[in-house]
């Protein structure tokens, strides 16, 4: 097919008679069709040249919930896979309030003086139910949305943290197949959202704000094993004390877990994104790490290993899927539940039960 | 059926010529099932007067492979659940010498002399590998196994943690029908069965040594989060100091994590198994957490959630073995995973292509 032509065979013979066997809607049906076919094959082109614009419709059709848009998706995924993998993905949480944006926003920008491409994905669950999506308000990151080095995407909706989860994913892997070198993944931490987001990054900053000792209680169950880093924002002015006292608190807390597989000692950092300090310290901290992990294979490996995990986590969730939302399983059930409930079975002969069931279904 | 008759109608009628129609070998069969009937029956009959004996026997049951004795033991554990439930069962994990056998002995007479009927049981998945099942060499609890009101059993066999924790699950039942008080769980911590055994219990302790800071190191991922309690076992002697320091460190570092969903604040106790001391208050404290809990109806709803985890983790173990087994689906996932690493696929679109498959088989 010539690049320069956009209309296609069917649409320049369009003037001609259709034949008897083919009806006006089966021809309209075709044209339409090739048009998508190109469509997609065109944003691919475009996405793989660098073009942001074709990213972004990318990743629309990544966020489609309709077959067509998804098989368009797929195709696109196919195509940019191989340009994939190149960036640095880094995960970064912290309570509502702790300054994600901001830090972001001082970060990013820092990183686009160095002249890195930075693309900035979101992973909030509780978006399509509050509506209220983090990065929703791009006006808190102003700087960073008007640069054109910076790719900036709230996070996609989904009936639940797989959707969501699939969708960044696929995200990601689109937006390194455009060129950007640093791709940050922002979660708000709610329910499983962090243990999400960090089994698809490559390093995680856990952010937290230069309180006292009450602070450290917030931290949710094995968030802290996680981090790579945890850096206590808003260590200005006033803060600076309580932030010294709190970097010691949390370094004493991470000497308490075990070593990590990557051989990496979670550090912890001290920042101001408001006066703009410790920023550079973050990244030298993230290419110390990267150089490491590149060197003793963790890197390589950990992303091997995170792929496996994607592949038998979609394919988990969809066995589970099929099966709870039967409806003949569902009642069945409940009945099993209360059956248990009323020590009349136990739960091991009430999934029995259940399963043999759903085989005959 | 008449209690006081072991022998079957059949047999009663041996002397009788079989009728044509009923050949010497079906005979056999009819009566060697009637023969398990019974012998089931009165298993059960027998364990719920509180015979040790027949305990034994059922767990065995439990335990066993073959389809004809599983069929036994669902069918003594469905007669038998009514009666479960009545006792507490407390989880205790810590490192191959930490001292668990001699806390368990210690314990256990202790309980003993406070006229409760004590139950020991094991999780060990490593036990079908290594053949070394925790409690298996039971001169460790030399006193215990001479009580008559001890009943001490050595993790199952079984080629997954799955496994073993279903039989443990079930015997727990069993133990609690056979009239138990206290149903002690030791896990040596293989893998997941920490987490295990946390679900199957009520109260979580964790045994430490009388070490220093660098004790604290070896703590596993999550484990401190999901203990009631922490013993600081062998504080005794020169010990003594370190133990203190300890305490106070596992204080500190409990302190840390969030408010438990019990209300329960964990509390740290150090106890000489060895010298005897410190052991009433393990129990005391644990007393007193089941009070509380049974008053804020945490108790209860714990072991409804519990019984609930049990069924769903039942049927997604069962789903995924049927599909992970299936010989075909073998074959493609290994493709697909080698695909995916060749960066050829994503892993989403390489789950849809063998659901696919698999929905097709």
């Amino acid at each position: 097919m010539k690049k320069s032509s956009n209309t296609s065979a069917i649409s320049q013979s369009n003037s001609i008679p259709a034949s008897a066997n083919v009806s006006n809607t089966s021809a309209e049906k075709i044209k339409s069709l090739r048009k998508k076919k190109q469509d997609h094959t065109e944003i691919l082109k475009r996405l793989l040249q660098g073009n942001q614009t074709a990213l972004g419709k990318a990743i629309t059709l990544v966020e489609s919930n309709t077959i067509k848009h998804q098989q368009q998706a797929s195709a696109i995924i196919e195509g940019a896979i191989a340009s994939s993998g190149k960036s640095i993905r880094i995960g970064i949480t912290g309570v509502p309030g702790v300054g994600k944006s901001t830090f972001i926003e001082a970060f990013g920008t820092y990183l686009l003086s160095l002249g890195k491409k930075v693309a900035v994905l979101a992973v909030d669950p509780s978006s399509s139910i509050s509506k209220g999506s983090i990065l929703g308000d791009k006006t808190r990151m102003e700087n960073l949305v008007k640069q054109e080095m910076a790719f900036i995407r709230p996070s996609p909706s989904g009936d639940s943290l797989g959707g969501v989860a699939r969708k960044t994913r696929e995200s990601i892997m689109l937006c390194e197949a455009t060129g950007f070198d640093v791709i940050l993944i922002e979660t708000v931490g709610v329910g499983q959202s962090e243990t999400t987001v960090h089994s698809m990054c490559d390093f995680f900053l856990l952010l937290k704000l230069a309180g006292a000792g009450d602070e450290l209680q917030g931290i949710k169950r094995g968030i802290m094993e996680m981090a790579d880093a945890i850096v206590i924002n808003k260590a200005d002015g006033e803060n600076v004390k309580a932030a010294n006292t709190a970097k010691l608190d949390f370094r004493r807390a991470l000497h308490l877990y075990p070593p990590k597989e990557s051989g990496w000692t979670p550090k912890v950092l001290l920042s101001s994104a408001l006066y703009n300090t410790g920023i550079p310290e973050v990244w030298e901290l993230i290419m110390s790490f990267e150089k490491n992990s590149k060197e003793n294979g963790y890197f390589e490996e950990n992303r091997k290993q995170q792929n496996k995990f994607w592949l038998l986590q979609s394919i988990n969730e969809q066995l589970k899927q099929s099966f709870y939302q039967n409806p003949e399983i569902k009642v069945a059930l409940e009945e099993q539940l209360q059956a248990i409930f009323d020590k009349k079975t136990s739960p091991f002969i009430a999934a029995q039960q259940l399963l043999e069931k759903y085989s005959k279904l």
